[in-house]
């Protein structure tokens, strides 16, 4: 290669050696007699000195240049970068290519639209931050597979051309032009084949692979999203935790610098979705969830009494919010179909807020002793049916710690969500569908009755919980051909439905299958974790919009007849 | 986990320690008093002993057993295996899963149709040969990784869902649920992408990623394929070439064991197709090709006499080739429409053959001099046009090698393919097309008249060739706009297509990009060459049969109306 160095390597140690460097322009400027270039490249900036005899009229900001010159100390050194007490004293000074005015500023904060940022997504990944993410991203790829390697794990590819099968989300499809009027799907991950290396007996499987689900697309959602996958034989459900808990924690002291002693909480699903609201759970902060119906029983408030069958659930904020604040929250609440957002607040004198005049003498005690009151707080409370409250005061408690400013992203708080229910009722379906997915196993306690007992059945399913991001999930796995035909009964399909998709699939278990589990992280959203970054499109090169429309190709976009003719389709 | 070992690592060290394995049953024999079980697992087999006291007669091949026992020392050893010298004294013996009869017998060479395997492929892949195949991938993976890592390049992936764009292979089309009427592409490569990371400054790029190509299936070919894809800023042909020669000599190293000092040759394209009729030549023999036209200017030889603009072409083979050989290599010559293949024996002594007997003195003198004859020898001869006679000389050629057995899979020969042309006539479009690509840059000496010598014009294009396969390949890419409008005109593509297509990448090349070259590696091919397998299939967990079709999953398939509604497409 040419350059002799990169942007970013050169220090007082490389004084008097003469060098090659490339780059771009970051800025030009004149002062006195002297011209000064920052040149940049992925590495770093260094500073270029060029005497006025050179015209460097011509030269702007992004220009490609190719300078030669000798290392010498800097007057005014800069001991925030690495090559700040030297620069390159240019002898020679190249063009390697212009730029014309790019559409934005190439630097760290910008004020563009992010369609302009994605129109121009090359510009945009010259910023350091987002190169930064990208290099971030690189280097959690090779810790998670250097981990796997390690511990007997092989990489295996498996099929982007799959099988459409009912029980997930909505596959994508491609048309087969050798097979008139089929079609493949998409995997929305690589769950089957997976379950069939494990039959193989290849033992310990991983891969970081793309999946693709034709869901509406959301903030943190992508059409194309990249999980590792993992699965491992003889091994049951704390075996995988424990591996997958290893690895989390070598991330983030890989790219976070964070050691995380402590083994990872495990909290049931409905302890989570009693204390939180939900299940991913925000652990930085707590402001945890209590129902308050025991302490209320005698209450001469209106909206506590008379409730039958509705639960008050309350938290403590130990700050007086304000007005502001609560106006937010309460819409907050009505957002989650919960009208009224009650509250008092307690200035150690006092109490005030739309129900804190009318709290009884035993109430105010009792109150004051469940939240351990020392500071002057704000109690907030809804009063709706269990899960609806439990679920609008977990989106309330969330916008608290936003508000309050408390989400530190360089704390790094980790959980296991457990004991999932086995089932969910789609009542759009008007069945029970499984939770997970049909191949997982039933807890202990639930094998005998889990097909009879459908709302009280119990998965060995996990959830791995990041700062209130679920970033990952697996399950032990049915291996045994009985337990999976009363699964399919249990969630009503039908013997041709279960032949026809997954009759190929069940069959392999016929052949002497190990006990197996395995989980599956995403990485997208681990990623923008550890960057700090505000949403997924972050960490990814080429992300789509939420029309699911790369801005800067406009992909998707219409293709000829002839293309459609040769895949045997039309459009409607 | 409840193993204390695998099936493949205890010895004579673990001498009567009690251990707990878990494994499949390979085979159960009964011997005098006593009950033995080979039990198999990724890692290996261990002999297990039982005394009759125990009933084994419901135990059958593939069933999945857990054993706990005491390590002791074998009667009879067998060294060919690492725990060969000892067995377990079978303690505790359970059934952890059942087994039917396997299709087809669990050992490496079984005499399957590929369709049964396929169709029960998880059971292919527990013969240890399938297994050793994919563990060789992922270990060749993590040598890329590794290797592009420590060149500071930078892992970043591409998006799945693209834009189709003429100038390339058939694509693979999804259709938009969100954007009616629109349809993703399915990347051929990641080509575009990867220029653009290296205008965004991130210097050095790789990926290891599936590409998907519609094409007609070979037995070399898949819907779906997975390439090493690299580019590098601030390098040229040269570079890239030094750097990929490097990573598949470490790759060979460390997956054959084979260390190859010499640098790699570089053979134009011209010079290929002179000497082996092709452009992936194989170089673990030689047998190149002569032109003999000035030899035989006045021979008595009809065949070689008046043949005007045809080349007489000619190998050289030092033995006695038979009549069935013959007879099979004039096949070959045929399906390389040339119909005629002529020979001349030469035993030392005499010359036979169709034509041996009619060869003048002096050209019989000449022969000899000019093909260096010491031994026995056989040449073969064709007469036709000069590329159609080399192309058939060239598959004779290989013939040959098959023939008399020289295709050692334990030598790598290595060869860059360089100085291609810049163009093909396409007879289909009646127009040149790119060879390459249409951002491929043209070759320094070609830089002036490459649009208007389009015949003569050459790439600064590079392949690199494995045993007489093309395993990679590369090129400069062209990083000044004029240029690119060059080539685009020279390949008659009109405004209106380019900006339609192009636009919003040739627009990027308006913001600065360095000069800057990469190389994509075939890695399916690769595996295979490294295994010495028959095809690729053998080499990918989950492959489709040569109709497009997973004859295990039997995708592509039928789906539902509701899904194409959804699609906004129906079926022709």
């Amino acid at each position: 290669m040419k350059r002799t160095h990169t942007c970013g390597e050169l220090t007082i140690k490389n004084i008097n050696q003469k060098v090659i460097l490339q780059g771009w322009v970051k800025k030009v400027r004149k002062l006195g007699a002297m011209n000064f270039i920052d040149l940049r490249d992925r590495y770093g900036v260094t500073q270029l000195v060029i005497d006025e005899s050179k015209n460097l009229e011509n030269i702007k900001s992004e220009y490609v240049l190719e300078v030669e010159g000798m290392v010498i100390e800097r007057k005014s050194k800069n001991l925030e970068i690495k090559t700040g007490e030297i620069e390159i004293k240019v002898e020679k000074l190249t063009v390697i290519n212009k730029s014309e005015l790019t559409p934005f500023e190439i630097k760290d904060n910008i004020e563009s639209q992010e369609d302009t940022r994605l129109t121009y997504r090359y510009l945009d990944l010259r910023r350091e931050v987002m190169q930064k993410n990208l290099l971030t991203r690189s280097k959690m790829n090779q810790t998670i597979r250097n981990y796997f390697l390690k511990n007997n794990f092989i990489e295996i590819e498996t099929p982007i051309f799959g099988k459409s099968t009912p029980e997930g989300a909505r596959d994508f499809l491609v048309p087969s032009r050798l097979n008139e009027g089929k079609f493949y799907a998409l995997p929305q991950s690589p769950q089957l084949y997976k379950q069939l290396f494990m039959i193989s007996g290849l033992d310990r499987y991983f891969q970081i692979v793309k999946c693709f689900r034709d869901e509406d697309l959301r903030i943190d959602r992508q059409p194309e999203f990249t999980q590792l996958d993992m699965e491992m034989s003889f091994a049951n459900d704390q075996d995988v935790m424990k591996s997958i808990e290893q690895l989390i924690k070598k991330i983030i002291f890989d790219i976070k610098g964070i050691k995380i002693k402590k083994p990872i909480r495990k909290i049931t699903w409905k302890e989570s979705m009693d204390k939180y609201g939900n299940d991913k759970p925000d652990l930085r902060f707590g402001f945890e969830i209590e129902t308050l119906n025991y302490l209320f029983k005698d209450t001469e408030i209106p909206l506590f009494s008379n409730i039958e069958n509705k639960s008050i659930r309350a938290i403590c904020i130990n700050s007086m919010l304000t007005k502001k604040d609560l106006e937010e929250l309460t819409e907050v609440a009505k957002q989650n179909s919960v009208n009224i957002l009650a509250f008092a607040k307690y200035d150690l004198n006092d109490w005030t807020g739309s129900i804190g005049s009318k709290l009884s003498d035993f109430e105010k005690k009792e109150l004051i002793k469940l939240f351990k009151i020392k500071n002057e707080s704000t109690i907030l409370f809804v009063v709706d049916e269990y899960f609806r409250a439990s679920q609008a005061m977990g989106a309330v408690r969330n916008k608290v710690a936003k508000i309050l400013n408390l989400l530190d992203q360089d704390i790094m708080e980790l959980a296991w969500i457990i004991d999932f229910p086995l089932f969910e009722f789609s009542e759009e379906e008007n069945r029970f569908v499984a939770a997970h997915h049909p191949f997982t196993m039933p807890a202990d306690k639930s094998l005998e009755d889990f097909d009879t007992n459908k709302e009280n059945a119990l998965a060995k399913a996990y959830d791995i919980v990041l700062n209130g991001f679920e970033i990952g999930g697996g399950s032990q796995r049915i291996t045994d051909p009985k337990i999976q035909q009363r699964m399919f009964d249990a969630i009503g399909l039908k013997k041709e439905e279960i032949d026809t998709n997954f009759g190929w699939f069940l069959n392999a278990y016929k052949y002497g299958a190990p006990y197996h589990a395995g989980c599956a992280l995403g990485l997208d959203r681990i990623c923008m974790l550890l960057t700090s970054s505000e949403n997924i499109r972050e960490v990814i090169a080429f992300p789509k919009n939420s029309s699911g429309i790369d801005n800067m190709t406009n992909a998707p976009d219409k293709v000829s007849t002839l293309q459609l003719d040769q895949l045997h389709i039309k459009l409607k």
